[in-house]
């Protein structure tokens, strides 16, 4: 069985959503940010990034949230989460995923986590980070809305890991001060896919 | 046959590395980023991000260094660069090459691209970026020298993807101001993987 640790409201959510879409059972540990239990030794023995999300699996324990949604599809062929038969839509679905990952996850975290790439003690350097963050998501957010967001999924006709990854990271727009409605395609597929029952579930589980 | 747009000293050398290894034909394009061809038109018509690497495949483009590299290797089987019949394996090495495209090279494009996270303007907050390079370098390569590089390869005795990656990205330390030699696992796989026929003779096309 797989083990998902997670924290709320963070791209752990994708890998979340991702477990409950198999439909087999799993196991989901929350890690309590505001005790900074990513830091325990606990954890990082399990984890050295001191980062969620980490999955725990009979072989060992995975990090990043990009190889975690391709695992999870692998793991469970008959999910559909994934073109695996397919080389190239697998590409586009990874892809999607690692612009998720290395352009737009980054962009948010230069808001509340900007202590990553300056002096923490710079409290000027880290505000004209958070200033920018607006910009930032709304100008990859642009790209999403202008082609990469096919339509009606993010790979077209067919639903992938991507579009919970998708729903997790617009989830954030509004803390960043980004008015999802200036991109219709992804507002739409936002409201689609929150309304899924499995949304729903990991929603609730999370927020017990 | 596939087409990469490169250019030189930049990530897109992790996939030409890969394709070379591949022994298939294929062709490689250089993009000068002197003259920001990057933004011309007709880059843009083929990679509307304006950035290295692209991939032009018999379907369409693909970009994103981690979907390139699983893609090369899928398309050729016989090259061993991805353990395909092993999830695991395959996501241990999604997730090596996750951690360099979101955490290491973004702590990289710090130094010469933090205008993508502030006001290009604020010379002070791109100043303090730019101070903090040899840090989150250093720090990202003590992970990587602590575990993550299991030896003598990336993914241990399977040689992959990553350790193409991994050689191009510790390329950029010393012009990042950190001496690979305090890092001895790290210099060993740079020396060893830099001293392959493959990476031969593609530093020598980039530099012809």
């Amino acid at each position: 069985m797989l083990t998902l640790y997670y924290a709320r409201g963070t791209c752990a959510v994708a890998s979340h959503l991702a477990l409950e879409h198999t439909g087999a059972p799993y196991e989901a540990r929350r890690i309590d940010f505001k005790t900074e239990q990513q830091r325990s030794p606990e954890y990082l023995a399990l984890n050295p990034k001191g980062r969620v999300p980490a999955l725990a699996t009979p072989q060992g324990v995975l990090t990043e949230t990009p190889a975690l949604l391709q695992y999870i599809a692998q793991a469970h062929p008959q999910s559909g989460l994934a073109p695996l038969d397919d080389p190239f839509g697998l590409a586009q679905m990874n892809e999607f995923n690692s612009y998720l990952c290395s352009t737009v996850h980054v962009n948010h975290a230069h808001k509340g986590r900007g202590y990553r790439w300056v002096d923490p003690a710079d409290t000027a350097a880290l505000e004209a980070m958070r200033r920018r963050v607006p910009q930032t998501m709304a100008d990859s957010f642009a790209m999403i809305e202008g082609g990469m967001l096919r339509g009606p999924w993010v790979l077209g006709e067919r639903f992938s890991t991507s579009d919970y990854y998708l729903y997790t990271i617009a989830s954030w727009l509004e803390g960043d001060g980004v008015d999802i409605a200036r991109f219709p395609r992804v507002a739409d597929h936002f409201t689609r896919v929150g309304a899924l029952p499995v949304v729903q579930r990991v929603l609730a589980a999370q927020a017990a």
